[in-house]
Formats: C-alpha cells, structure tokens, sequence
C-alpha cells in the first residue's frame, strides 16, 4: 500500500513496489529517521532488500539496534541522483532523481539460517560474486550483528527525468537548457599492501 | 559545538566545523529528518551552506516549510561514499565514507536580499558560473520559495578511509582484498531540443 498523503509534484509519484524495489537495490547507502526521547536521528545504513522486505545492519549494541527494535516507527529514504536539470531560468532549474521513502516499524531478525541470507545478499550486493571468495561469517560474527527488517508496503517513490520546464517567455532567452548526467563510478580496484601484489583483483571487480 | 554522545566507531569521529563544510559542499542531496503528529519523516534536499549556516529550499506551500518553520527540530544528514572495502572476511568489509550529522531548529529567510543570495549560491553549486548566464529569479518567484536555515553548531562528523582491518587469522587467506573506489561523475551535457542546436553548452558546464 502506497502513502497516499498530498504530495507536491504529484506527476512525480509512483506507486508500484518494482519502482521501490528498483531503487533499493541499485542504492549503496539509505537514511533511516527514528525518534528516541524526544530527539529525531538521521542514520546513513545500507539497505539490502530480499523479496518485499527491506533489510539493515548494524551491531547488536548500537543504539538505533535496542531503540528500533522495540517497535519505534522509521522512515527510511534513498535519493539517487540521475542529472542537473539546468532551465534557462534559475528557478525552474531542478535536478533529476529517483527517491523512495518507506515508513513502518522493524523486528529482529534472529534465525541464524535467516541471518546468513542476509549476509549473502549483503556480499553480493556490494560486489557480485564475493560470496565465494571470502571467508564467510562464523557464529561470533553472526551473533554480534544486529539485523532489523520491514515489509515494503508503505511507501513513495518519486521520479523526475527529462528536460527542464521552462516557461514560454523563457523560451528564446540565449542561455543553454537541458541536463548535465549524473552517475556514481566505480574506479580501479587498488590491490592490498598485505597481499603484496600476490593476488589480482579477481574478474567480478573489474570497473562498472 | 559537535553532539557528544558515546559513539560506536569513535575513531571515525571529527569535531571540527570545517570537516563538516566541506561535506556540505560537497553533497547534492541531504536528508532532512523531523516528525510531524506523531510520524517521522525524512526529506531529500539540496543542502547549501552559506558561511556557518545551512540553507534549505522547497515551496512556501510544503507542509514541511510549515511544521519546520514553526520550530520542529530537525536531524539532517549526508553521506558521500568513497570506497568499497572488502575484507578477506564478510563480517570486516565495509565502506570508505564521509558523514555529517546536523541537529537544530530551522528559520526562514524572509529577507528578499538573503534571498537573492541564496539563490545564487545555490544556482552556482549545481554548477559554478550558471548565475551569470541564467535568467534570475523575479519577486513572484522568489515569494513561492521556502528558504529555511539553521547554524552549523551540534554536528556529528564521521570518516572511514584506508584499507579494510582484516583479522590477524584471515591475512593468509587467498582471497584479494583492499578497496574499489567510488565517485560521482558527471556525463556530457546534454542539449535541448528547445534550442535546436543553436547554442552550445557553456565552457563551465565540461565534465568534471
């Protein structure tokens, strides 16, 4: 179920969980809003979405662990940025973006099967093909993180793409108008001092 | 004057306001986190700074320029990643990244002159030399837009940079470790349609 308050720019919204999911995966960092007495934190995590639920990490002493897993509301939101919108005015100018922004409470994960999962997809999302060429966590390390989850069902995504709007009376004026792209890169991957230059870097790291 | 709460990650902490401009600067996007009837939400914002202060923009009209003008507090955060770091381990992989943490309550800006300042700042941070060639905001536009700011004092910055710290167990591993570094990037300008051609993109609008 999407968030159905009034939203500006409502030619924006989206309202499928594909387009949520979309962005989940392709995200390295999400922001994650809690309240604890009385304050309101903002807490950058890497969300790692398995089917239609959304997961994330941290130690099992941390505080956002004991606060959010009583039960205290999050709203976690990924911005990805896609271009700088440039109008021929100012204040039409705008950039182009994919956000999501999910609201709900999170429970423990706790069942070691499911645990490990989660690791999995966390190593794999980070670098396709990890999994199989690291050592894998042991029950110590395992037991020290803390893994919450949501169920994606209430939340907005927004999408802008395209040229910029200008207004007809902008239209003539002689400054450049359109979109400048903007994407994340990956560079070379730089090889250990502790490996010395024994090992490459294996095929799955090559630059995206 | 930096938030001192015990810290998970101490190390990684910087408690100076100059750390926390130049990720300011940096960033495209923050996220605005405040609560409103009991719900938490977390907005995606372009964040400008101007000296010790940062400058937030949305329409007069938002419901978040209304509850965030009557004194809400707010938590604004960024995240810029810079790296993957991959461990021989799962457990000790982990990301390079530079975080700031902001806490306050927001004014708006009602002086027009501030305005205007504003406006150029934040059309030269999208991209540097725009506010000479652009048609500036009129007093229509300027009235529509909900500026807000808060001085930079409680603030939380946070680094990881360098290696991954494997386990003394796991450096004989044969598994490649070290980092994949990661960037934003910004493609060639892409030139409207509107102007058919007829104007080339500017010289400050070059890949960076």
């Amino acid at each position: 179920m999407a968030k159905t308050t009034v939203r500006r720019h409502a030619e924006r919204g989206r309202y499928d969980p594909v387009s949520a999911y979309e962005i989940l995966d392709e995200a390295l960092i999400c922001h994650v809003a809690f309240t604890d007495d009385n304050d309101v934190y903002n807490i950058p995590m890497i969300p790692v979405r398995i089917n239609c639920d959304l997961y994330l990490h941290t130690s099992i002493k941390s505080r956002f662990y004991q606060v959010v897993s009583g039960g205290t509301k999050v709203c976690v939101t990924i911005t990805l940025v896609d271009g700088l919108v440039l109008a021929k005015s100012a204040y039409n100018s705008s950039m182009n973006y994919r956000s999501v922004m999910l609201f709900g409470t999170m429970l423990p994960v706790i069942d070691p099967v499911e645990k490990v999962m989660f690791s999995e997809k966390l190593t794999e999302k980070i670098a396709k093909g990890r999994w199989n060429d690291c050592r894998l966590p042991n029950e110590r390390e395992l037991k020290s993180t803390g893994i919450l989850k949501m169920t994606i069902k209430e939340f907005s995504v927004k999408i802008r793409s395209g040229p910029p709007v200008d207004e007809s009376g902008d239209l003539s004026l002689p400054h450049w108008s359109w979109v400048i792209p903007v994407m994340v890169c990956h560079g070379n991957p730089v090889t250990s001092t502790v490996d010395d230059g024994k090992l490459e870097p294996p095929d799955y790291l090559t630059p995206s």
